[in-house]
């Protein structure tokens, strides 16, 4: 199947109360089977998810960091790899202070899985079109430098699918079979959005209708400590 | 911008000694600036990467990833965490029985940045069109559940794109800037794939023009163990 990634453009400067759904449903066309990926940013900001502090505060932004975090996983320099309530590991608790007014910080949205049901919700209501939303946050991995793209929040859209059972081409059941086609999903439209373009949403079209379902980022995709090798 | 991820139909089962090159130039519509993304699996039949091996007999399928691996991570059950001589952390070092003949496994290329540039090579020659290529393979990850495609093998194309310095819709400079382009473009080529339909070729078109550049995965997305805070 062929899929495009078709980037919203003209979606101005969100601010707290801000009509979010409103101003992508001016701007997108939306199918059936459409996923709509968001970014935690703009999210975060339509959420009113800002705090104030002094960029050039240490010690301020380290105490935010601390307040956002369950554990601290690692530290090194002004990165703190961390474990948010939501069970991400990331930087810094995900307290991001780029593309944010100067003397804010965004903090991730209190509960993704519902960012994006809201905003999956609205849509439906007010185009009548029934899409997948993915709310997308950028973070670092262990072993392979660079940041990716990945879901923080899903609705209607799978989070993990499990291929388990199903032959592969020469007949032998899969041996890897969880793909997680959230995170492929958010990587796959941040290829569209330009880091530093301030584009914050992405149509994914042409999605395997099989994975248009209920789901959430909490119960699929975060793993829990006891399955975890490395934390 | 919009870009679009074309599944490459029809190529048949591809065994040791095949011309890969061929047969995507037989069947993929190749435009320059297009990115081909292949997954390990057909480059490593290609190229002869198999081995015989019982997949009842577990003691040999754990002296065969032992013989791969330069370091085992973890353990648990069948799942054996290993660092490659490639520096890739990924389960088994990559050995792979599924979409192989029964009694076969497939290995990692021995240099998948090699592969690629053949790849690419060989479609200029061919075709006359400059193309990235990407080597896909599909990793677990830590913390989070269900795999993802990663790039093992890029040319053509960049590694990881350093943003740093460019400002933000706002005028910051970008806090996070080292995105890992190739990974996220196998991420979303997987989407494109399909894991039991064995469609192994997906040609991503619309990438930003100033990703297509010499590059390597070793040199760029491989993290160093100095910079590793999780190994």
């Amino acid at each position: 199947m062929t899929l495009t990634l078709v980037p919203v453009e003209g979606i101005p400067e969100v601010r707290p109360g801000d009509d979010l759904v409103g101003l992508i449903a001016e701007r997108a066309e939306l199918a059936a089977g459409d996923v709509v990926v968001v970014t935690q940013k703009v999210v975060s900001k339509a959420e009113g998810r800002l705090v104030e502090v002094d960029p050039e505060d240490r010690d301020a932004r380290a105490e935010l960091v601390g307040s956002e975090a369950v554990r601290i996983l690692r530290r090194r320099g002004d990165l703190i790899m961390t474990e948010t309530r939501h069970g991400f590991v990331c930087a810094n608790a995900g307290v991001d202070l780029s593309n944010v007014e100067p003397g804010w910080a965004a903090l991730l949205p209190v509960d993704p899985d519902r960012s994006a049901r809201r905003i999956r919700d609205g849509l439906r209501a007010r185009l009548g079109v029934s899409v997948g939303v993915v709310v997308s946050d950028t973070f670092g991995r262990a072993w392979r430098r660079g940041v990716t793209d990945v879901a923080i929040g899903v609705a209607g859209v799978a989070g993990v699918v499990d291929l388990r059972g199903r032959a592969d081409a020469l007949g032998r059941e899969l041996a890897v079979t969880e793909v997680c086609v959230a995170d492929e999903i958010a990587s796959a439209a941040e290829l569209a959005m330009g880091k530093a373009s301030a584009v914050p949403v992405v149509v994914v079209r042409g999605v395997d209708p099989s994975w248009l379902r209920e789901a959430s980022v909490a119960g699929e995709v975060v793993r829990p400590h006891r399955e975890d090798l490395f934390r």
